[in-house]
């Protein structure tokens, strides 16, 4: 390996942009010289060794510089994080610069053998790893303080210096791209391995959630058809439809974790080692010595955190959850009081009232949850936490608990306190395709449209009519800056998290809730691709070998679910007849249905292998051979 | 180290016998000159490179073989199997020989550094590893094929020309663990490094659970004494206790996995690699190519596994299960009888009679219980596991439901059918105390008088009136070779699991089954001492990190659990009592009350992390470390 690095000092390369670095308008000469020279100094004087350039624009600013590396340099960067490419004999293994030559595909000259987008995430990887030495501060800011090892590019973003760092669209690969996975109207599966390449592995499962959910919907949909078509209204097939559903939605989850298994063994994450991981941005602490590192860093007392979480966050987001039911509860009242008014004046305006409680509501709601996630992510921010993961965590479950009552707790008490079962079913409907029609709208076609017309108005300003095809460097990255980021799947999947709330939490009151979400999600499908594609920034690659938290979130879901529908079932009138003498006899039948389910349910998750038995032998032999290879030394 | 197999060759050392090997008397000269051949051969040419030795005894025989191994040779084979030992700056490591400096107390004179079981535990691990090579068959046995691979032993012992393979006691070291453990009447905690030392992981860690468990349920016990005392029948009292039960029982299962991992890091099992696991030796199946070693071995198609076990043994064992009912339904029915026949003719015959039905279905309960577990290793053989581990998981689990339900059903339908707290009370007490008073004389005091009977006559024979300690080699290995092979610490835990199912099922009607567990595990812990000790030969070690399938089958008794004392407080006349007006608000609050205790569960057992803060912090810096060294590679 060291030959390896001192033979990339002597090579001269062609370069080609890959990563844009925007700083901020004004920022000190010495800064820049500093900072540029840490990014192209060798290796072993703690640069990063990689290529950079400034963007010369029409107005002469200089505060944007082009990243790239040379073709070695990104193969030996591809070693440091770990990448997992298929060897020649089909089995995919952790690339090693010095086994290269068993790599399919690897030839020295050929530069397609990592994709673009593994080449920006190695070049991500490798920036926010530049660390500073033996600055006390960031050269020409006092006060941006620096201490041994804190990553260079993380201080210099949260001084502001930095604006941001984003990868570049490769305009060709996006139309051949944007061609095969919406340009056509087809029926077929999306193009997963295509996307993988372009947006990595994070996005390419989402989008291959979303579709194997959507596949996964349709038996639900097909049996639902009938019950709306021929109106059922006896209770027999409602219950099949809902023991069908549990178990169904039980084995679809369980299957998914299955496919995600085989998606990403052929895509190397599900081989890839974790990283360690460094602290996040917004972590601070007094220095002190990481105990698994040795290193120094900030260091924040993990008691004083649990104390955060428990003493502050849980009690206040408790406060919010009761302060959302309040707040339903005078919507009920509300709605009463407004049905009064129209009873006893029947006027036009009586009947316009009517629906002033239902907007007043989804106001109310729409500004609580905004609020809410502002505060949900004050919070988390500061309890502190030393890694994104754990802070993404925290977040989503927050905002996973609240979401979840306000979607869901006027239908539960429509359900189980006024035992209303066609309002029910008319709120449920009226919830699913409102929200289903609002969000594509706000996710898609509204950012699309305005960047359409931002679009418009800066190429009128650059005064040149050409195609997306030939613009130059300069004017692409000048798009792509003012481009929205994308700020990840978090939004996507509690859409669709919330959409599997309302199809299987009430599914034997309203069986077309599944025949709606099919529908939403294959316009879904294409409007994500095109907010992808067209709308947002270019993303970083993120490799991830499952959909992490979203699994445990469908999961509850779906026990929670068990719950209600035997409860629904249980209140239905015709189940109701079967048991004419005693009430007792019916609720004691339900809860024994019902816990026969849940044990059903959980037999079947154990039961079912978490990955397919080819998979399982790949890991095996995997595993045989680093313990052979072992005993060989 | 291809230098330190070398060396190997041309040291000469003094002999320590550490395990012993029977083989069939008359085995074939040409057999066992093979055997004995292959043993002593050096690696290079497959053999084990071992030393073994004829054991002489007075009446001449020579079937008996003694094998050791010289201290370098054992210490190659700490790191083949990959032993885990403490390093000189207190952090666990993999041994290796090459870096054996840098472990704490290595010298290469001392041969403390491996403990005794250990060494017994690499010699067995060399020992099954040894391997045909072009052989077809065992010489001198031609019906006895082989292909290559084939571990030698196994197959020596499966066609019966190897009766067994034992490791031999130490008796200066048992005598002073004898002494540290049940020696003197101490209170205290017990010597589980030394245990482990001695025994291996496996059975100090069943130890260290039976300790761990009864020191847990002290507090139940002492929160259940007063019940008895004040014979408090309020049932706020015993809902109040029932909730501490459930929500304590959740607590120390989770603790059991954060003082099992400190447990297994001290001994470095935790940290200890996985070795592949080769086919048991009960496994058949056509000649094929293994997909993950690649190597010719047995294969049997997963498919007809499957077949095997959902159309065959899962019906069978629903079966046995059926009859167990039905046998426990003629048992009430003749309990009927018994009574009315009493009440007509009162007499003694007739109150004798009253005893009859309880013992013919305590010994039917018994006879049953014998045959199913033949049935169900039958059935579980029968099915052809490949792995060891597989086979047992499958034998425990059906082994496990049969029992739970030939203990637990008499209970189950007189709390929830007869509705009789009285005669639940009565019968839990029964049932809970005799089947420990039997257990503890059958499982430890009547071996025990046995092998005692049997030494005596022995000694007798050998006209030999000396002390244990001074028996010469022979006399030891022949007193041992006679002792009874300790089966594993199956029965030691489903005698525990039961316990924690008569504790925690019922306990709001019992509170007193606590106090009744804790004394008995107290005597337990001395009879399975004095068993280990005495009564069996001794086990070789066996490294594991964790009580395995048992914390499943205990966490699912607690859920099992909150839903029977549920169930038994919303029955109680004095709940009843609160809500006079209606019976349906009783059952849908103690359902309500139910969910939210099993939410509280699942909420606490995910929330309460599986190790120690220290313990993780130690993996991280390991795993850091190796991260780091593949870097610096």
């Amino acid at each position: 390996m060291a030959e390896s690095w001192s033979f990339l000092d002597t090579v001269e390369c062609n370069f080609r942009p890959l990563v844009v670095i925007e700083l901020a308008k004004g920022t000190k000469e010495e800064t820049i010289k500093w900072f540029t020279k840490r990014i192209v100094d060798k290796k072993a004087n703690g640069g990063a060794q990689l290529l950079i350039k400034p963007l010369v624009t029409e107005n002469g600013d200089e505060n944007i510089y082009l990243v790239g590396a040379s073709h070695l340099r990104l193969l030996l960067g591809a070693e440091t994080v770990g990448l997992v490419k298929e060897c020649n004999d089909n089995s995919m293994r952790t690339f090693t610069y010095s086994s290269r030559k068993t790599f399919k595909d690897f030839e020295d000259d050929n530069h397609d053998f990592l994709t673009m987008a593994e080449c920006q995430y190695i070049i991500k990887h490798e920036l926010e790893n530049l660390r500073a030495k033996d600055e006390k501060m960031i050269p020409g800011y006092p006060q941006a303080k620096l201490y041994p090892g804190k990553s260079i590019v993380r201080r210099l973003l949260t001084s502001g210096i930095l604006v941001q760092i984003f990868p570049l669209h490769d305009r060709e690969e996006l139309k051949k791209l944007r061609h095969s996975w919406y340009g056509r109207v087809k029926v077929g599966y999306q193009p997963l391995d295509d996307i993988r390449c372009y947006f990595g592995e994070t996005i390419a499962l989402y989008f291959g959630f979303l579709e194997y959910f959507t596949f996964a919907l349709i038996p639900m949909a097909i049996i639902g058809i009938p019950y709306y078509v021929f109106a059922w209204e006896d209770y027999d097939k409602y219950v099949m439809f809902a023991t069908f559903n549990l178990l169904w939605s039980t084995v679809i989850l369980e299957v998914w974790k299955r496919i995600c298994a085989i998606l990403t063994y052929r895509w190397g994450t599900l081989l890839m080692k974790r990283q360690f991981e460094e602290p996040r941005s917004g972590f601070h602490g007094v220095l002190g010595i990481n105990p698994v590192t040795g290193r120094e860093e900030p260091v924040y007392s993990s008691l004083k955190r649990q104390l955060r979480i428990y003493l502050v966050s849980l009690p206040f987001v408790c406060l919010c959850l009761y302060f959302s039911l309040y707040v339903m509860m005078i919507y009920f009242d509300l709605e009463q009081w407004a049905l009064d008014y129209h009873r006893e004046n029947e006027s036009n305006f009586s009947s316009l009232m009517l629906y002033v409680p239902s907007i007043i509501y989804a106001v109310v709601i729409e500004i609580m949850n905004r609020i809410y996630r502002y505060a949900a992510e004050f919070l988390t921010s500061w309890e502190n936490h030393r890694l994104e993961s754990s802070y993404q965590n925290h977040l989503i479950l927050k905002v996973l608990v609240f979401n979840f009552l306000n979607c869901f707790a006027s239908l539960f008490y429509i359900a189980f306190v006024l035992f209303d079962m066609k309002l029910l079913r008319q709120s449920l409907a009226t919830l699913l395709i409102t929200s289903q029609i609002l969000n594509q709208f706000a996710e898609s076609l509204l950012p699309y449209w305005l960047q359409k017309r931002h679009n418009k108005r800066m190429k009128k300003r650059m005064c040149s009519q050409k195609t997306d095809t030939d613009l130059s460097l300069a004017e692409q990255v000048n798009m792509e800056k003012e481009m929205g980021t994308y700020l990840g799947t978090f939004d996507d999947y509690l859409e669709l998290f919330l959409q599997f709330g309302y199809v299987s939490l009430f599914s034997c009151v309203y069986p077309l809730a599944a025949v709606f979400a099919v529908l939403n999600n294959v316009t879904e499908i294409y409007s994500d691709a095109l907010k992808m594609c067209r709308v947002y920034k270019r993303p970083f690659a993120e490799p991830t070998a499952n959909i992490g938290v979203w699994q445990l979130a469908f999961e509850t879901m779906s026990v929670i679910s068990v719950v209600t529908n035997c409860i629904l079932i249980g209140m239905s009138p015709q189940v109701d007849a079967i048991f004419p003498d005693s009430k007792m006899d019916l609720v004691l039948t339900v809860a024994l249905v019902e816990h026969l389910l849940l044990a059903i349910k959980f037999i079947m998750a154990f039961v079912i292998p978490d990955k397919p038995r080819d998979i399982q032998i790949k890991l095996a032999k995997l595993e045989f051979e680093s313990l052979e290879a072992l005993k060989q030394q």
